[in-house]
């Protein structure tokens, strides 16, 4: 489907289900980018999950989202349990003004919800040519290391830094070997999912994607990947005052309440010790890297980012595929 | 050898170097906590690497060490090739005032050297009750994903928070599947490296620790781990104004000049949003995950930071263990 028409319906569905027209169209944005982007099961394949907890109350269509200035430079923000879209819109918005003030800008960020790609608020601080990082936690999906049963979200580290070209340098390496977005497409798609990234509830290695579901997924490196998720926790959860511990709520199978996702933004201006200097220096890095001798298996040495935005650039002059059982929901939502 | 018989032989031999009394004692403590917490591979083994680069004046005996104040939160630091010890211990202290004023401080540093375990700095931000961050680059040790050739160094992230016990949260969780001092000490005591960790310089597998050297290792989770090393370069070396992009110097083989090594802290003030309730959370966030069901692969659950704080409490009460070269070397440094 053409992507604007696309737009259009997904912002009309939001609208006939009760979010306002600006939030409406922030989520619409964040929703349709995510498939430009090749990260599918951040898109469509969740638009009949936030449509359900709209309609249970558990996203507040009008939200008064407080926010409390701490300083020049931090900011608090409670999102009132608003569309995870526009509680972490609101917070890294914030956090760009924050730094381009002080040069440095935090915002924490409680009772909020699934926000889609860390990168997606990333890209806005690179875009005003600023360093960032984004924190968000999730529900539990990944077993902390040495334990059997699944407490951190996949919980990623994300970080994006301007490179002097139109390409952003964006970091967003999740906690777990195979993101769970991944892992629910599979399960709506039926396929199977890889070997060695996922155990069943009773602890054993499976490719079924239901299974994987109802188990947990395995953290990258062991106890590193499980303390980055950790890190991650007490930064989104702990740190701002959302839920952690394992206490997010499940977006998908959980209706008991509100998810209270936390989330936490740092922005820098990248100039701040070295002003202009830091362009030639970051130019220069990348250069290092991607010149280097390659291995057989790749074509091209990239950075972070690059692939998503080669995606994108394709993508966007492309109509966008929905596979049948997305459009089936996609119609059922936009018809009610 | 008793600790604090070990302390003044280390601290007399730096004074020997040229050290003044102030540089040997941090550095000395920093070398003896390094074998305290069980992390020989930046302890003793790295006592003649200071003294050759101390004798070659590039490591730095009488730094003129320059602070300049950005802000109220914000510093800069030209460690003039001050040894890497004294050049981070100036950052984390000058953050940590910072932070306590402010509710956060962030402190870059360039032209500093290898500076032993991030979680010295971290541990004292914890203890002062700040959460921190500290990041700081390294000579090339690991391929960037797509690469048959070493560029970024082990470039750790490592994060802080204060547990409100005794055993602070400290995560010190570096690129490589394995350290690259590791890999040095199996050098010098002969021994084997585990399999899958490193490649030789013609990028095969190898468990020889000197070829593994020679050659490159492998980063955690291929592009995820390359992703993280390649941030941790930036945010040190590119943001700071020191080496990056495969320039900083490796300390043992490079007498070309001093390593330019850069770091990063970022310490935050805890209660910043949530007041005393930060500490009633991150109790019930450990308690959380230490209490779930484990695998029989472990005894216990425990949180990044338990294992060397175990360690440090056993070898505090022990004599220290010196390999024979390594108490060669030292005997040599302190006839000099």
């Amino acid at each position: 489907m053409n992507t604007q028409k696309l737009k259009k319906i997904i912002n009309h569905v939001f609208i006939k289900h009760g979010l306002s027209n600006k939030h409406a169209k922030i989520s619409s944005n964040y929703i349709i980018k995510a498939e430009l982007v090749g990260a599918p099961s951040h898109g469509l394949a969740r638009l009949k999950m936030y449509c359900n907890r709209i309609k249970k109350k558990l996203i507040n269509c009008k939200p008064k989202i407080k926010i409390k200035k701490i300083s020049q430079s931090i900011s608090h923000i409670d999102a009132n349990n608003a569309i995870g879209f526009v509680g972490a819109d609101t917070g890294i918005k914030i956090a760009i003004s924050n730094a381009k003030k002080t040069g440095f800008g935090m915002v924490g960020v409680k009772n909020s919800g699934h926000y889609g790609l860390s990168s997606f608020y990333a890209e806005q601080a690179v875009k005003k040519n600023l360093m960032v990082w984004c924190f968000t936690n999730a529900p539990p999906a990944i077993a902390p290391y040495g334990s059997t049963k699944a407490l951190f979200g996949t919980n990623p580290v994300c970080f994006g830094a301007p490179t002097g070209n139109k390409i952003p340098f964006i970091l967003d390496a999740s906690a777990s070997i195979i993101n769970r977005g991944k892992i629910r497409r599979a399960e709506k798609l039926g396929q199977k999912i890889p070997a060695g990234v996922a155990l069943d509830k009773n602890g054993k290695p499976t490719t079924n994607a239901k299974k994987a579901l109802e188990g947990v997924q395995l953290p990258i490196a062991e106890f590193k990947g499980s303390g980055l998720a950790w890190m991650v926790d007490i930064v989104s959860g702990v740190l701002t005052g959302a839920n952690h511990g394992g206490k997010v709520k499940d977006p998908f199978d959980d209706l008991t309440g509100p998810q209270n996702v936390g989330h936490l933004f740092i922005v820098i201006k990248p100039g701040i010790f070295v002003g202009k200097n830091y362009l030639t220096q970051i130019k220069k890095n990348l250069k290092a890297v991607k010149r280097l001798p390659r291995s057989n298996m790749i074509k091209k040495i990239l950075y972070p980012g690059e692939n998503k935005y080669a995606k994108y650039k394709k993508n966007i002059k492309k109509s966008i595929e929905i596979p049948d059982n997305i459009l089936q929901e996609m119609n059922k939502l936009n018809a009610i």
